[in-house]
């Protein structure tokens, strides 16, 4: 369960005496300070498959750009990985977790202030922390900073493979700073954060987004859309007679291999976002968690190539690749609850969606290079409606309400920020070096120098 | 802070009066809780490095087959495992791991009964795990099964390596389904589910096996033995008079790679096996079997790269990544009482049966794309006979009588299957598929378009 | 022990009475054996991670190197790291800590004898280790050899990326022999086997060099830095007229998956140097060093990418991945003390360094092929340096000492092992073979058989 962070944190010791806690054997956490260690280590482990997933995208969209655009793809992830690291330690964790500011605000009005978290850099607790009872009460800071940064970097990769091939790397950079540092921290803050969208009284029910298929990778998508919207199309990718062009990617093993890593590091994105593994029970969770993660993944995976060789009587891999992908977005909004059985179904609709949904992007004209939108809008939606099949707490009109909430206020200050980097410094390359690829235009430099184009 | 290590280690016994330690320490486990929570996280971290193993043979097959068969390897791969992951949960968790299903068959007749387990869909624990005191015993259900899933996915991703370049892609997924929820599942519960060569008996000599070099690297290596028997080599591998023609893997960083990945995967694949990390003495061990099994890959990869200098007079780099392999393999049956130094010769012994055995296999013309049946069977032999060495509890007799009962089991049934699919749908593509490639054929896609031909 | 399941799982009730724990739990560490499986847990988990560096430097090596040379180094990676882990296992470690040894050397006086360690194979913690009171001080000797053979594998790393593309095989390995059994053992047991640089009076000012940016990186840059002074440049790297002709590497995805590889390596390579995970505050300081070294990296991305555009107009990737690795390289030193912010500085000025030291090494017809010199070396020292900045234990004074002691003997005992395989079997290959490429003169194959040349 994704309870907010600060109740922990500020009130955990208080919270204590409401558990009822079996009086023989001391169950829950054994002894806080090994419950402790426990979850730190826990946030460090996830935190690094997490971390891993950053390659994972870089590796996708290397593979699935052509040649003449891998560097700046490459760079591009660099960058923005990079970037997401600094932006949350600068304003995005404390904007996220505002702990007493959603306080100060209640006190002037909560539906004016509630709306935005606290802004002030990220510190870590003090080198050989004391061992003070109030300290063990959760986790490290540090491991839930490590933890929570890698989420926020999620989302700009996401937006990095849906605009390549001809984006400026600037422009591009400059929506990261904005997305990292404000864009997804605050609308993270209203569920993650203990705002809005979280339990606000008892009784009220709740918004249920596990991992982050609605504040995470819809996060994602919709800055893509609204990116890919006004950027338009590459060309040749869509005739004037409504033909659609595909282009493909000239890497396919490094698309697998990111398609992998992406598979390994959501053991971490979804495991570690049950925040506690100080019990057995927690424990037991995350091995549920990590079960079901792979078998939605698997389920999407086989669906999406039976169901391409059915329509199109051959499998297409990077729609494997990406029915994968959607089976492991789908699941992320609740890993926990659902069987073995309806996590595989969850997934496996997931592929089905990208299946589809990308010839219907390409009916619309919107050019999403590595299918980004399908995989993380679409299933990402799909997820978050589908935590009421399988979670009695989830209430489908709050699930629905939340994602047009979220939705609403990415896409439409997403697409403020494109237009302002559209009118200021200009989003597009030019049409040559568009021609030419990006990586002589924006880095001057070839990803394959030495090997002859085909 | 980095402290020396000579104090804790040499002058431990003279600290110790000064730390004040209880004098009843309850040692093993310390806490039944606690020591489920550390078994259940090492089940979950060694099984995502199990899960890794996954990513490292699609890369070192990807490496290692011709450009134009790329993309279907890496479909066969990604379909594999997800074909796994269901299988082992619709049916293979349940027949490897039978519990009171073994004890129904004793009742009736063990001699008849006793060789295969109970059909069942896997179901994990409940969320929210009850803390009632039966279920701290061990670790979660989920982590087991999450752990053990890999191991299965494993077997499969061997035979996908002899049989490419000439294997169509429905005939070879639908023989994965077999493999992965009957064929492996069965075996494996004669070992490791409480059957036939698990201990029946107190005082009667047991099969040894650690982590399976015959349970699970020699079944693969037994089922891609019987597909290449009956696939037939590739054409132009084999002359008329007798003559090899070496076919060159199309692209050796990716197959090393896959090689470090997964050596990376097997401190998992062998620690996990530990299957306890709840006292000092299990984590003790798992660190002897982690650096044992790194010293065997070590030992294996430079042996071969030590002998194919002296006996090609140039080092051979395939060889030397098959030769790491070989040596994970050969110390996979028994990872834990060697010394270094016996792991290092353990492994050594596995990398030069390779360099021998890869033109062995030729001169039978029998034709192993990436050398999966003498790293994984004849390695896996080796290793399940070298335990004889350094475990006293071990008895050649019992060990070799195993590996032909699993061997002859595995053979039996995957030439059974291989016929069948031959008869019915056919299991090679077209001489012009072979020879276009099987990417055109089979996916109408390739891995490397853009990419000039050499 | 590969038990079968059923039996913990069905018995675990009737043990539960034996059990007996003690009422009031002692905290740091709160109990002994616990500590123990923590810190010997972590030791394994970051040991993988740094054993997953050597899978990157092999990726960014060949991704850096031309087409011709690239099976050469994915040999030479091989290699090296198999060496280093026998030569370590057979005198490395008993060479770095020597334990009694000092105190011998002690007694006969220790400014003669005390600069070495103590010969002798490393041998393991017996199976099934007693629990007796005086294994649980610290951790199990196997994970400690586990995590710290990493480290010295690490340093033969370095040395291969510099050397490459001209450099013999048989002699770098010999080479990667001395300096993995003797160069990296020696110096490492003065700082971290108890040795003159570490604490040997009360009262003394310590050398500080948290997880080594002097004994580990340096070590490399300067063995590096002695071969390619020995050595010469490449082939058509300067020209006569003082001119210097870029040789873009092959394989910018392979060098950007070696980076990410990197990153990801050194959570475990600076986090498992806490060296201990058995209280809240050991591991709320392992989460500060991980946070720390995540956005070290990042300032040194961002950094050379910034710089480099400055500079060039267009930046530079190979630059903003050696930025990276330079931001990693500077904060190893003192992952610890600094705050985000300070981290994030000490990383940029490591990219900075990258920037200015390229253009200056080839000014000096220094050819270092991958940027190890100033990613190691340079950064290494101002990472050494910079520990004075934020941690109020160390002394510029003998920062600085400490660096020129470790660089004259690694300098001067590489350059005289270089000389020596110089005058004896050669180190350079032919002036054909550099042309015509390593892999055909040393292995006699290619990296990428089927792909054409550009």
């Amino acid at each position: 369960m994704k309870l907010t962070k600060f109740i922990p944190l500020a009130a955990g010791l208080a919270l204590l005496p409401a558990l009822g806690f079996a009086q023989e054997v001391d169950m829950t956490p054994p002894n806080e300070e090994i419950g402790y260690i426990f979850t730190t280590f826990m946030f460090l482990v996830t935190g690094f498959l997490v971390f891993w997933m950053a390659a994972g995208f870089t590796m996708l969209e290397a593979g699935l750009v052509r040649q003449k655009n891998t560097a700046t793809q490459l760079m591009k992830n660099m960058g923005l990985f990079s970037i997401a690291a600094i932006m949350y330690y600068l304003i995005g964790y404390n904007l996220m977790y505002p702990g007493d500011g959603w306080t100060i605000s209640s006190t002037v009005g909560e539906d004016v202030f509630g709306y935005l978290g606290a802004f002030g850099w990220t510190s870590l607790e003090p080198v050989g922390l004391a061992d003070t009872e109030t300290d063990l009460t959760y986790a490290s800071v540090g491991s839930d900073f490590f933890f929570q940064l890698m989420f926020c970097a999620t989302t700009a990769s996401i937006v990095s493979g849906t605009l390549a091939e001809r984006i400026k790397l600037w422009p591009f950079l400059l929506f990261v700073v904005v997305l990292t540092g404000l864009i997804y921290p605050i609308q993270a803050s209203w569920k993650w954060g203990g705002g809005f969208l979280a339990p606000d009284v008892e009784g009220v029910t709740d918004f249920l987004d596990f991992a982050g298929s609605t504040v995470v990778h819809s996060v994602g998508g919709w800055a893509a859309l609204a990116g890919a919207l006004i950027l338009g199309p590459r060309i040749g990718k869509y005739g004037k007679d409504g033909s659609v062009h595909p282009i493909p990617g000239s890497n396919l093993p490094l698309a697998t291999l990111g398609t992998f890593i992406l598979w390994l590091g959501w053991f971490g994105f979804n495991g570690g976002s049950q925040l506690y593994m100080d019990t057995a029970g927690n424990v037991a969770d995350i091995s549920r968690i990590m079960a079901n993660t792979n078998t939605a993944a698997a389920g999407g995976a086989l669906a999406a190539l039976i169901l391409t060789k059915v329509l199109y009587s051959k499998p297409d891999l990077t729609m494997v690749l990406n029915g994968a992908l959607a089976g492991l977005v789908a699941i992320t909004a609740e890993p926990l609850t659902p069987s073995l059985g309806m996590a595989t179904v969850i997934g496996a609709i997931g592929g089905v969606i990208v299946v589809f949904a990308v010839p219907f992007l390409d009916k619309l004209k919107i050019d999403d290079v590595v299918g980004a939108i399908p995989v993380h809008l679409f299933a990402g939606i799909w997820g978050t409606i589908a935590v009421v099949f399988t979670n009695p707490d989830a209430s489908l009109l709050v699930q629905l309400k939340s994602i047009v909430i979220v939705g609403v206020f990415v896409f439409v200050v997403s697409a403020i920020v494109w237009f302002i980097l559209k009118a200021t410094m200009g989003i597009r390359v030019s049409e040559e070096e568009e021609v030419n690829g990006l990586d002589i235009g924006e880095l001057g430099m070839e990803a394959y120098p030495e090997f002859a184009k085909g």
